[in-house]
């Protein structure tokens, strides 16, 4: 086997790490959240356009994933637990709501088209997913975490992260010829959310007495890196019993919200958050493919109406998910808003899909423009339907910095 | 290819963390450095015990390279470039002589066990190295970075690591049946040197400038990402000049540190320390084989013997070296103890030596034998000969902790 250059993979780190922080830095400029320009930052760094990132490299995957679970848990952190569960009721409507209904649109959408009923099941299911990470980013990013709003949205698009491992078992069961069982289905929800609510428990006991010993621990840097290692074993776990990692991590946060160290925490592990998140963001950006976007080329054009249907459905489908919830008095343009981007979870549906041979490529493709499209448009219209929040006290100005004035 | 299982390397992650951290708490609390706990920690690991580490895996050597990297990264961050080109004299006297020696008594000792010139000249190279980082990290632990001796340990060290990749070059060029020539060795001097020289004055006009138009850019944590990313790209830059990636970031340390951000570099920088860098620790640890040490199995005697010898020469051989700069009138004990461990460089010699064929097994690892104890002696003997220095200032308190008391 190869062994990886890792002097060139350095390099290809600070080209990522670049382009992302200067086309975020730009994206801010015009009004729009960094993570818009991280993404953009990888389409044009992926193979649709300069070729130099490939998200299927094993190293690159793993530090995208670290990034992804890293920034779940400092949403968790973010994230009051008792706020999440007041508004559960209406987040599990906005979940199931946005799934059924974007499925339903997909799938009518594709028998309209005269599909076969296999690839319109599989290609309403992509329509399903909602990426909760670039969600909770924008809303990090304005910081807005602490709306109901924002609740909601975090809750919902957890449950249908849960309710999409549910429905890409089941799609990967039905493009491999199996046929679906009631007790399957039923055992891997069951599982899924036993999980977070088990692991919640078990930690909401367990954690409070830990956190007291850690206190007595004097090592530098201690209570972040136990965080982190408890952030990567419950994303562990969780994978273990069959659920997501981005899961565990989010859980991890939510434990250690309530402890002493919280802040401490907060503060280091915002570090290494600069450092893996964005490579998370370009990987997504560079999983896209671009050039089925060119209506020049004659073969993209039915592609072209395929995907502008299917983005009618994606669209609506989750927008209206956002009014479901006829109970509650906030801005449901938000919520709606908030569950629109698909991102890398669209993605693995439509790698999963293309690989059974279930889709055609111009289907893919259109598949593809869909998450795109879903993908880039919610960071403008967020931050367009809700303005920053208020702002965090600055930091405490740098130690020792007239030591440093006087001696240079 | 077979891809990475993610999921599955996250939780080896917590393993590494998880023991690196409990055994390097273990070895402060009996008054230790914590990375010598972070190195029994990888022997642990490693294929000698447990097996569950394997530091030629492309992703743990990628994640170790950057930890080393950012570890150096933080080194030259804390030393002050002045005070190193004042202890310049004795630096460059320290490392020409604790190449020098060491060479000749490790040369001395193989021609007396009767193996061949070739097998000789190849197994004094492995005596020739110093692991800059260990040293490096006990130093920063102990907070003695600031003291002349530190300075000539750190020039030395890099001094070494440049002549040390001169070796290597010759020594692969040896072991490939290829004549030594005058010219290529003073190629790779030229280069080796030229590369820190040249980024230093080039660096040194250039950062200024840069370091006061960053202070506009108005994204969190810029300052730390941006140099990050010029560790990283001086590392990488460093290596195609064909120098050494740990160079490069040692030089981005030396420039950023007077810069009006470098408080604020230093402390997002040490978190994304205590992340990487103990897994550059525990794969040192872990590239190690201890089964040669047990005395019961009787092919091992032979090895332990010239191991033994080879302890000797290279123990002998760097701590006279500390006493070469005879007008220094520091600790010149604490310079030669400095100097001592071989960690990861003298494993790669070894790597060298075997895999080319010139070393046998038991030669392999006595020379193992050999780095094992060099790299294990130094941090208790470091730490013995330099009690601790002043403590930095306390961090400031936890911002919003009021709130956190009253929410809960």
């Amino acid at each position: 086997m190869e062994h990886l250059n890792i002097p060139q993979f350095v390099g290809l780190l600070v080209v990522i790490l670049g382009t992302a922080k200067a086309l975020g830095a730009l994206a801010q400029r015009i009004g729009q959240p960094a993570v818009l320009g991280e993404l953009v930052a990888g389409v044009l760094l992926g193979h649709s356009v300069l070729g130099l990132v490939d998200p299927q490299m094993d190293v690159l995957h793993l530090l995208a994933e670290l990034g992804v679970i890293i920034l779940l848990f400092e949403i968790g952190l973010e994230t009051n637990l008792r706020q999440l569960l007041q508004v559960g009721g209406a987040a599990t409507v906005v979940a199931l709501v946005g799934v059924a209904l974007p499925f339903a649109l997909g799938y009518a959408v594709c028998v309209m088209l005269g599909f076969e009923t296999l690839v319109a099941v599989v290609a309403g299911a992509t329509l399903t997913a909602t990426s909760v990470g670039i969600t909770a980013r924008i809303l990090a990013d304005l910081n807005r975490l602490q709306e109901p709003e924002s609740h909601i949205i975090l809750g919902a698009a957890v449950i249908d992260d849960v309710i999409g491992l549910i429905i890409l078992s089941v799609v990967t069961g039905l493009t491999a010829g199996q046929t679906l069982t009631v007790l399957g289905v039923a055992t891997t929800t069951v599982i899924a959310f036993g999980f977070l609510g088990g692991t919640l428990l078990v930690g909401g006991l367990l954690v409070p007495p830990l956190a007291r010993a850690v206190s007595r621990i004097d090592l530098p840097g201690t209570p972040t890196m136990l965080a982190v290692m408890l952030a990567f074993g419950l994303a562990w776990l969780a994978s273990v019993v069959g659920s997501a990692m981005i899961i565990g991590a989010f859980a991890a946060g939510l434990l250690l919200r309530n402890t002493p160290h919280a802040h401490e925490i907060e503060r280091g592990v915002v570090h290494l958050g600069h450092f893996f998140v964005p490579i998370f963001f370009v990987t997504v950006g560079a999983a896209v493919d671009i050039s089925v976007l060119n209506p020049l080329e004659p073969s993209n054009r039915s592609t072209l109406l395929i995907g502008a249907l299917l983005i009618l459905a994606a669209v609506s489908g989750k927008f209206l998910a956002g009014y479901a919830p006829v109970w509650f008095k906030g801005n449901k343009n938000v919520i709606g808003v908030g569950m629109i981007p698909r991102g890398e979870v669209g993605l693995i549906f439509a790698q999963t899909g293309l690989a059974s041979g279930v889709f055609t490529l111009p289907l893919f493709s259109a598949v593809t423009m869909m998450v795109l499209v879903t993908t880039l448009m919610a960071p403008p219209l967020l931050k367009y339907l809700l303005p920053s929040g208020p702002q965090k006290p600055p930091a405490p100005p740098p130690e020792g910095i007239e030591e440093l004035v006087t001696e240079s």
